[in-house]
Order: C-alpha cells, then sequence, then structure tokens
C-alpha cells in the first residue's frame, strides 16, 4: 500500500448507519483503515465525529476511494485547491474527473469555496471562468462536455455536506427496512403536511407519475390536486398522458376500460387512435385550445398553466407530439424545471423516478408510492438522500391525498 | 381406450371460457371426448348447452375424470343411483369415494334426488340413514370419516349446480387478469354494496384477517366496522389478535409500534408479553371483564358479542388460550361458523384465506385483499366461485371501506 | 343499433378460450351479436368455427369493433375490397384508420390479396403502388407516416390469420396460469430445444437483456453461449451493457461487485468512468479494437460479429456512443434487425421487452424470464402470439441454458 | 426519567451497523443515553466496544429495555445474581419474565454462570434444582411453563454473546440489501460448501421445505441429495409430503401435474386419493412398507433412515397420518430434532421456516431460498443471526446444488 489520506467526517454517525457504510466502502475499494479518532456524541442527539486514516495501493486508487467516501459526507481533512483538467473531446470527460454526489457540494480554487451551483449524481464538475475572480462552478452531465472546458480530478479541493435527518419522516421506514407494514393513512398525512409545507415555502411540488395512476382511477383525485394547486410541475412519459387522453377522449364506461386492463396497452386500438388525434391538433395544448380534450390530468395541467416535461422510451407507440424522443434532451428539459422544486412525489413509474432522483438534489424530500416493493426499496433507499417509501395501490393512495388535501372533495 | 360416458353441461360456456377449462381437463387425465351437439346461445345472454362423449383408459380412469368434470359443472346425462360403500376404518374413505367440489350438489338415492347439506370442497358424501326414506347427505372431511359410514363411490348418481355468474362484481378482474391496475375506490364501493346487501338479506359478514390490518394501521377503520354492525364473525390467527391486544396494551404511541415493523413479531418482546398477560386472565373474553384488555378489534369484537375463531399455526408464540392449537379441531369450529354467511371479506393472510375458500360453499361471494398479486390470484381464481381479488394495502382499503359503510367515520 | 356485419372466425376455439374473448371484446365495445352458425370440432383436435352476426351503435362504432375483433382473428364473412386515404401530414394517419395486429395479414385491393410484409401491432397500413398493378403493403408506425401516403382506412378487405398453437411449449403456463410453481429444469431443455431448432432452420436467435444478466453472475454463461453461436442479436439498453464493461473494465473480484448491489447502478463511480472510457474510445467496438475492452457480453458480440442495437432511456448517465439516445430512431434500429428472427429470449428487462414485443410478428416464438411475475405474465399474455413464461433468476437460467446448449461448458 | 443502569457491548460495532440498532431500541423505548466510553477498533479488522449509561422512566420500562439490549448483545456492566419467582400457573410465567433470544446466553446463580442449555427466542428461562449446587438453566417456551417453575425476572444475571461474523457468507447480501441482483451460481457454491463443512463437522443438516419443491420440479434433485448424504431431517408440512406423494403416485406424467399448476392444489382429486391411500396404509413408513409409496422424497426419507418431523396447518386436506395437527406438540416435536444441527436450507415455505427460525439458536447457519423478496427478507434478516437469503426458483436451486454435491448427478 502506497497512498495515504485522513478525512474526517461529522454527523449521526452511529445512529444512522453511515460509519458501517463508510468501513464498507473502504474494504469494497480495497483500501484499509485506521480510526484515530473518534469524538463520540455523549448525549441522544449530539452528533459524532471521526477522523480516519485511508491507505490505498495507489493514488488512482486512493483518489477514487475518496471520492466515493464523499457521497457519504466523508472529506479530506486538509484540502489543496481543486485540480483542473480539460475534457479532452466533446463528451469525454478528462481521466481521474471528480464524479460527483448529489449532496451540497463546494470547490475549493485559489484558495477560496464556491458552492457548486446545480448538485447532481454522476457528473463531471466543470469551472467556467477560472481565470477570472469570478469562476462558477456547475456539474455537467457526460453527454453536454465540450472539449475544453475545465473539469476537476481528483477529490482533492472538493467538499460535500450531508443533510441532517429530515425530522418529519420518523413514522417512514428507515432505510433496508421492509416497507409494506406500516400505518397507511399517518404516512398520507405526512405526504399531504410535507407539500403543504413546501408550498407555503414558496417550493414547487414536483409529481412523477406512471399509467397506473390512470388505470387505479385516480384521475379525479389528480385533477382535484392541480386545481388545488398541489402540482407545479409533472415528469411522465408518453404512457401516462396517451392513457389519460385515451380516457378523456374514449372512456364512455370508466368500467369498461378497467375491465379490460390487459389490453389496454396494446391491441386495443384507443390508444393509438387517441395519439393520432393530438397527433393532428399538433401538441396537447392545441388538443385543448381546440375543444379536443376538454377532461383528464393533461388537461387540467394545460388549462391550470402547470408545466409537464414528458419523455420517450423505446416501447412506446406514437408518441404525442409533446415527447421528448431524444432521452438526452428529455433530460435537459427535466433538468430544466427541478429549480425550487420543495418536494417529490413519485407515483407508480420505476423508469421515471430513476431518472428523476438521478437528478434531484439530494436535499429535497421525496416520496416513492409504488405496489412493487422493489421499486420502493431501489429510489427509498438512495444513500443520504431524503427518500422516503411507501408499498401501496396509488388509486387509494391519491384519493385520500386528495381528501386529505382538497377541502370539498368527493363532499358534494 | 375402452370406457365412454356422455355428459352434459349448460351454461355462459363460451363467453366464461368453461369450455376451453372441461376441454383442458380432458386432455390433462388423458380421455379424448366427440362433442355430440352443440346448442348455442343465439343471443348474447342465452346460456349454451353442450353435449359430449368422454372415452377414457378405463372405468377408474373414467369415474375420476367424471368426478373432475363435475368441479365444471358437468354431469352424467343419464344417472342411476349412488354407489354407497361402508368406510372401511375412522379416518379412511372407501376407494373410488367421490371427491367433493364446493357447488350445490345432489345425490339421487333410490330414484329421489338429495340436497347435500353442506357443501365442501375435497370431502366424501356420506349418507345418513340411507336405509330409512329420510336419507340426509352431508360431505364430511376425511378426518371425521367413521367406520361404516355410508359414502358415495364413482360419479354415478350426484349432481352439480355451477352458480351463475355474479353481475354485481362486474369491474372486478375476472380469473387470469391482472388484478393489479383497477379503479381500486370503485372496487372498495362495490364491497360496500356487496357488505350492505347481505346484511341487508340478513346474511352473516365473514371477515378473515392477517396481521397486517394492525400494522398497516387499520384498527381504527375495523373497529368502526364491527361497531357499525358489518363484522359478524372473524377467522383469523394467534398473530392477528395478539398484535392487536398488543398494540392495545403497550402501543403509548403508534408511530413506535409502526416505526420498528421488521422486530414485531419477534424479538421485542411487547409481543410475548401480551401473550402471557392475556393467559394469565385466562381468556380474551376474561381480559376484558377484568379491566386488561380496553380497546382493539378483540375487545370490540368481546363487546359487540362478535364471533370469533382462532387457529393457531406451528409459528406461533404463545399462544392466546383462545387460540385452537389443533389445526383439525379448528377447521371444526371454522365449518361450525359459516352458517348463514353471505359475504366473505380476505385480508392480508394467505393462510386463513385459503383455509376459509376451502370450506366455504362456491355460492357465497368472497373478495380477497392483498398486497401480494400471487395470494390475490391464488384467492380469486378458484374455479366456478365467487372469487374477486384487491391488489392494495389493507390499511387504506379498510380506511376508505370505513369511510364508505360508517357514515361518521372520521368525520366527528 | 344501425350498423351490421357477419365474421367468422375458425381455430381451436373453445379450448383456447378464444371465443370467450371474442364476446367480451363485443360487449367491451357496446356492441351485440347473435351466434348464426357453430360448427364444433367433433373430434380432440378437430377446428371448429363459427358465424357471428354483430351489431353496433354505428358504422364508425362497428368498424372500431371488426378491427378490434381482427385481433382474435375474426374475418368478415364478405369483404369487399380495401379503402384507401391519403395520410392529411405527416405524422398523422387519416381518420379511421385499420389498426394492425401482429397476426399474418392480407388486404384486397382490386380484388386480388396481398400479404403485409412485415406485420406489427398498432401501426397502420400503408399501400405502396396502389396505382400500379405490382402493389405492396406495410405496416407503417404512426411516426414514420409521410403526408399523401395511401392507407387503409377500416376493417373492410382485410383478413388475419391467427397462428396455429405451439406444441412445443406445452408444458408451459397457458395465458393467465400462474408461471411460478413449474417444473423448471424442463423448461430449460425447452428453450433449448426451440433455440436448436430455430438455429437449424436458419433462423436468427434474438436476445433481449436487462442488466439483470451481469449482476446475477450470468457473464460467462452468456458469452458462452455467444461464442456457441446461439446468439444472433441483441437487444438491450444503456445499463446491461454498461454493467457488462462495468465488470470488464473494474471487476477485479467479481465477489466485489456483486457484495454492493444496492450502490451498482448509482452512487458509486465505476459505472461513469467506463462509459467515459468507452466514450473516449469512440465506441464498443472502437474499444475492443483498442484493447481498451478484452471480456464480456459486449467483447464478445463485437469479436463474433454478432448485431446488437442499444436504446437508450431517460434514466441512463452517459450514455455509451452506440446507444441510440432518440428512441424512434431506436425503434428503427430495431426493426432492421428482427428479420428472420426464428426465436427470442427475453431475460430481465420488462422495458425492451414490451418494446420488442411491440415490433415481433406473432408467429415469433417467445420466452420471457424474470424474477417479476408480473413482467412475465405481461409478456407471455399477449393475445394470440406464442409467448411464453418463466418466474427464475436469469442467473441460474442462463447457466442451465449454457449446460444445455455448450457440450463443453463449465466441464473443462 | 428513573432508572439507570450502564451497559457495555463489544464487537464490529460500527461496521455491522449493530451500534445504530442498539440506539435505535432505546429511542422506541422511550429511554435516553449518554456514551460514557467508546474503544473504536482501530485497525480494520479490530473489534470495538462501548459502554453506555441508559435512562428509562422507572425500573419496569428499563428491565424491559435492558432485556431488549440483550437480544443486540449488550449487557450490564455489573450485575448481581438473577433473580427467580416462580411461574404462578401452567402457562403463565411470572411478571416481567425475562424474554429469552436464541443467542448463546448465560445465567448467573450465587455467583456462579450458568450456561442456558437450549438457546431459543421468545420464551422465559427457567432454572431446575435453584436449590442445589448443580443447577441447570433451560428455555421453557409459555405453553411448557409448570405452576411454581422457577423463572428469571429482569435483565439482572443474564448475559448473552454475540456470534461473530459469518465470514464464509461474505458474497450473500446483509441485512437490509436487495438479495435479488446477485451472482446466483456463486451462492450455490457457498451453500453446498456449507453442506459439506457441516457433515465434515459431525453437524446434521436441517431442510425446511414447502410443496414448491415438488412444483417446481425438484424432487430428483433433492432425492439425490438425500441419498448423497445432504438432508438429515426435514421439517415441512402436509403439502410438501402430500404433493410428493400424489406425484410418486399418479404422476404417470409429470408434465401433466406441471400443466395444471393452478389446481394442483384443490379441485384435482389426486391430492386427496393419494391423503386416502396413506392413511388406509396407516403412516408414510407403513406406505413404503406395503409397497404403496416407491420413489420420491418421503420415500427417499423413510428408506435412507432420515427423521422428519410434519407439522399441519389449517387449510390442510386429511392430513397424512404422520401430520402434527396440534401446532403446539409440533413445535415440540421440531424442538426435539434441533440438536446438532450445523446447518439449515429453509426452501420455498414461509410459514415452516419462521417457525424454524423461532426455535434455532443464533449460532446455526442458515440460507432462505425463495423466490418471494419479502419471505428472504423476513428469514435473512432476523437481528444477529446467520440468516443468508437467496431470490430465485428452488428448482434450478436445487437442480444447481445437487450438480455441486453429488458426483454422477445428471452424468450417469
Amino acid at each position: 500500500m502506497g497512498a495515504k489520506e485522513t478525512v474526517e467526517v461529522t454527523g449521526h454517525l452511529m445512529d444512522s448507519g453511515i460509519l458501517s457504510r463508510i468501513l464498507d466502502d473502504i474494504r469494497d475499494y480495497g483500501g484499509d483503515y485506521v480510526i484515530e479518532k473518534f469524538d463520540v456524541g455523549h448525549e441522544t442527539h449530539d452528533p459524532s465525529s471521526a477522523r480516519i486514516s485511508i491507505e490505498a495501493e495507489d493514488d488512482e486508487c486512493l483518489q477514487r476511494l475518496l471520492m466515493r467516501l464523499q457521497t457519504r459526507g466523508v472529506n479530506q481533512l486538509t484540502t489543496g485547491d481543486a485540480v483542473l483538467v480539460a475534457a479532452p473531446r466533446d463528451g469525454v470527460l478528462p481521466d481521474g474527473f471528480y464524479s460527483t454526489t448529489n449532496l451540497e457540494t463546494r470547490v475549493r480554487l485559489e484558495g477560496r469555496w464556491f458552492d457548486v451551483e446545480n448538485p447532481e449524481m454522476d457528473c463531471g464538475l466543470m469551472v467556467a471562468g477560472s481565470d477570472t475572480d469570478q469562476p462558477r462552478v456547475r456539474t455537467v452531465p457526460m453527454s453536454d462536455v465540450r472539449t475544453g472546458m475545465q473539469v476537476v480530478v481528483g477529490a482533492s479541493g472538493v467538499r460535500v455536506t450531508v443533510p441532517a435527518p429530515d425530522q418529519r419522516a420518523e413514522a417512514f421506514p428507515t432505510s433496508g427496512d421492509s416497507a409494506t407494514e406500516r400505518p397507511q393513512t399517518v404516512l398520507v398525512r405526512q405526504v399531504a403536511d410535507s407539500m403543504r409545507q413546501a408550498r407555503a415555502g414558496g417550493r414547487r411540488v414536483l409529481w412523477v407519475g406512471g399509467p397506473g395512476i390512470v388505470h387505479t382511477g385516480a384521475v379525479p383525485a389528480m385533477v382535484a390536486l392541480i386545481e388545488a394547486g398541489f402540482v407545479d410541475v409533472l415528469f411522465a412519459g408518453n404512457a401516462l398522458a396517451t392513457h389519460d387522453i385515451e380516457s378523456a377522449l374514449y372512456g364512455t364506461a370508466l368500467g369498461i376500460d378497467m375491465n379490460t386492463a390487459q389490453g389496454v396497452e396494446h391491441g386495443h386500438e384507443h390508444h393509438v387512435r387517441a395519439l393520432n388525434t393530438v397527433r393532428r391538433s399538433g401538441s396537447i395544448g392545441a388538443a385543448v385550445a381546440d375543444g379536443t380534450l376538454t377532461s383528464g390530468i393533461m388537461h387540467a395541467l394545460v388549462t391550470h398553466e402547470r408545466r409537464y416535461v414528458l419523455v420517450g422510451s423505446v416501447r412506446d407507440d406514437g408518441p404525442l407530439p409533446d415527447v421528448h424522443t431524444d432521452v438526452i434532451e428529455g433530460q435537459r428539459a427535466m433538468r430544466a424545471e427541478i429549480h425550487d422544486v420543495g418536494y417529490c412525489l413519485m407515483l407508480a413509474t420505476q423508469l421515471h423516478s430513476v431518472a428523476t432522483s438521478n437528478i434531484l438534489p439530494a436535499t429535497v424530500p421525496l416520496v416513492c408510492v409504488d405496489l412493487n416493493p422493489a421499486t420502493v426499496t431501489k429510489l427509498a433507499d438512495r444513500g443520504t438522500s431524503h427518500g422516503r417509501g411507501i408499498v401501496t395501490d396509488v388509486g387509494l393512495f391519491l384519493e385520500q391525498l386528495a381528501l386529505e388535501l382538497v377541502p370539498d372533495y368527493r363532499r358534494g
């Protein structure tokens, strides 16, 4: 072993399990450690801090381990400036690039610390104006890299801050717990409180939804929540919008659509006709404007001037004209809408939920509601972020949520 | 091939898929068939009828195939009297015994047809007073057979009637359909209607429940439904009762129990203390009487004089004094309580739900609610019976059900 | 009711359940029917045929119902020529367009019948050279429609043929059956037989795979199957290729990657470094050529000159340079590779499996292997197509498959 | 707050997450703490130790918290003798009884420490011969308590030892991890190694199995493993044995049984006839002896003189004469067979697996194999015990295991 570094970490190290994960990481990367100092929180709510000396095979291993540890909030004890290297080609980061977390991150340049403006996971860190005295540091996804961009390499000069635990979410399952046996109405109430709070604080509420919202009969509940102002922006795919519009155009009897769930997506021609109809209008907004589309979720979003970003997938028919068929363009459109998001609700879609959690800063609380426990676990258990999960049907969940948040919902 | 027989079947043969199943059965048993006559229902709601000539390797195969087909409502065209043979030993049926379905069944004795008094699956048919002119025919489970009982062998002289399709349950998934993507609030309303209807018709409502009712926070909803008269009898295991009582005795803060779902059943000593406490009182009823138990589901059942049958399993701690530790005795106790049941609700328990559906006549509508789609499929898809399934969380389901059925629930 | 039509259908109507589905469809579309004639198959393997008179509210409803019924193999008794209408705009089909199935389809033009060259679901039917005496009929996905294309509207002049049941797949669960409790080694052997048979018949074997292939340790088995010639083309996303390459580049110890499954996709920087490395080489092929990539699935495909189509999704990092980021372009690339496919294996990916089954003709047998029963049901139970499902882990499945198909696998 | 106590704990406190759980417990029980001393393991493999001062509302709370903490291996710093109280009634433990873990436990009596002979969860601790100089300490399940038994109350005088982590099981998912995406063939090999090791050490291998073993076609593999000496004792229910015997008696073609999985348990009369046949013989052993039963799992167990304990459940038909219908008697029979067990394999049964893990000491390594991730999580994640889980099909798992362990399996 050759390369060494000393790191420190502060927080609820023991009662959050975070120290276990740190030591696991060191072993996984083939490193070794000595805990040099451990200041334990004496009282229940005191944070602890640890200083750990780490050794790895060579400097490259060490740098990668240090970057890895930063995902846990572990920073180097002493640090110089960040090292910048120019990107060698469009779309390619320099070797040894710093791979980001979605935590609050600062970068040291010529002795001064600068906040990363838009924390996002699995990006590079680029410095604009590095030769000026007002440099700006931003995350850059690999596909947006341009030749010559100044990019941070190695872990030196980078510090991250782990958010404090979310006190409001105490009844929620913690990481790794089973999320299936919980007092569900209590959880719904907590989600309602968090949404009210986000709105009261002037923050936007982001929804990420799959077509299950339509199939489980939750359109009326979601429309009521849009009308009541609890939906600022929706991320979804072609399927949610298409099934919502299909239901609005052809759903003479809800029972019929629901009787035939097996064939909803294919075989039944309703949805291809719905797609063709909107394509003829030119867009969802145009279909509302020309009187083709008069109800449903997409209609409510348009008439209440809420934002939506629809990103396609390889299984799409159509798609709707509003759908981004290029997924990288779609990611860019999503990034453009996450500003000021204060709460994120992910409903019955693993694909778009993972995509969203990839770009969302760790500080945004999110809750994932899905019947599939595997989806909930994947979303709710993402390191240090504020993910929570509820394993249940979105139909009854949104019904309860509307009853909580919309005073006159279903009350005549 | 040697043995032949002609059978007939009448009903919605084509639009129910029943004819496919009949022909599948014949092939599965290695038989062959010719459809001799097929009177098709010309209009949408007409029944069809088919006459099928069946051939099997030998008479034993044929008899077994004929019994099998009776589970589909297929009867022999011409039939003599039932053949009776004395049971050779306690607990043992004679060779070639008629294996029952849970359909309405009649048996021909000396030219007269007699109703089977208590249709139940997988039993023998015993005839009491076969030498009198008032014989009675009953199902007898294998373990209740006594030496010398007169038992029907072969399919001769037995006819079954398949119930007409349940019109009320149209929005429910049919057999084999995915039960996950449904308009859930509509389904809750249909369950509520069926329960009101059963009660209006003077029939009892049977609940079968697992401990998930407690873990998902549905105790208040279920207590409200007991108080409002929608629970006549509960079948459950030791776990539901124990967790309910544990929650009543130690649940100072619901959040605490729920925070620790992983450990609820073991490790935490709450539940063993709850068990010991009730054992000291002598029974659940005694614990209510002596003031030990003052709230919860079991308390509500006792104070409202509702019936419950608790049957143990090999994983039980304790158990509570009221639990039948002998499962065969437990089945007998359950059989004694299914009279006049007009609706059955199965919630978050596969074990007790399957046990109940084994003894319930096919005419009793049942709905199974569970987060696990496999459990729902297993229960809802049992041949010709009136099973329906809802894949969702029982917590939100019971909350919605109480909102539907109990006028002032959560509105006070 | 005004509009009427008489249709006919021939096949194993009763023992396949197909007639039930037909009558369900008529009711779902609000139509009514009279079964005018029913010729029953007298012997076990005889086909039946039915002539049904159908009535719908108006002609538009009727046409849509007729198109719907064609997905079941129901054709009009008497039919004129197909009606052609010009597409009004790029990307928009004319009103009342015929919505395709993936069944073998013929179209009547001026009294002659023409085969549809490339059956695919949920498309339009376009006729090229409709004014010549050599017209050609092809499916056209909505996004490939160009203004003025001659497109079939209504069901007139279109006939479909339902494939005969797949005899080889008898042990597999049929539609709607539980697919979890099956003799799995028997199923593996049947898949092996089908693959040998496809290859012997000069047909290509198509694989559709998710990253679970890598995570469950099946890389060696799949590489052996590529080398032995059982993989002609692979459809996948960015994740399978990235994790395979990550494992090839950084998987010093397989155990390590596997110890940390939770973090495999994000947080760990291995995969972003793998992505960046291949992006620097320029493509997967280039990374093989320049010696960067020396093992794994993608390496084996490149060195054995097998085809692969990678289509991106909104959750992708990177992506790899070979990934189609535009999903509609990706679908086109997949369509270009399905010629001569004689067997399709779908492994641990719902997204790409559904996408593939959307474009695959119904005549191609496919098997879907996934731990999630919902995915298997969705894929295996698609109307009249030859879908089969196995609910199991792909790791052990591919291990067994390699043991069946590769003589010296793990024996050397 | 009134009552205080100082406790200590030693082990891999940080990298095992155990300290987090300890502090969670204290909060759950409404207690408070101060970490007085924390000796950190400086090097990677050093154990740490902590001394924690705990405060609770009153002594009863404190005693219960102390007992709870012992499930984590936390012992009181200074301890007097255990306090003994006589059981007040048959089947009832004294108030404040010590509720056991399945860890190695010692009890101090008059200054001397005695090992608990048979560690088991959720029992009381009884002292026999407490007035002699050779007292013996045993766990006693509640239902075996007899009036006047000397039972330990409170946590005083009791110490537990947490087993060291199982080094062999490193590739297995740790608590809370997803167990679905793992290199499955590696896991099978580890299970094989552990079984060889147990056998080499003269320890017995315990199997716990559900009927899925039969349905997934694993009978030949399990029979080969019985013949090769890798099954010493089997715990199961009525269903596994019945389906195995049904398959042996009627399984003319395995394909047929498997084609009809939906109906396997009910409706099909095969299983009731199988039950009746064995009941007529008198027992499974008698059915082997009289030539009725000539193949399958139960036949192999009988002819190779392996032990089996069958315990019934409320859903049973029949049952087989060998089945314990009283579940408490069944538990006693299981307890009588766990001596010298060195490895436990749990396959496709949640009910009997949980029942077994309740009575198994924490020192016995166990692996749970099931398609349902929830079952695997429940079994594998039981505090400090050596549970491991594999989410996969038991059919392919046992096939691979037989290939690993039985030299000529499928090679002859």
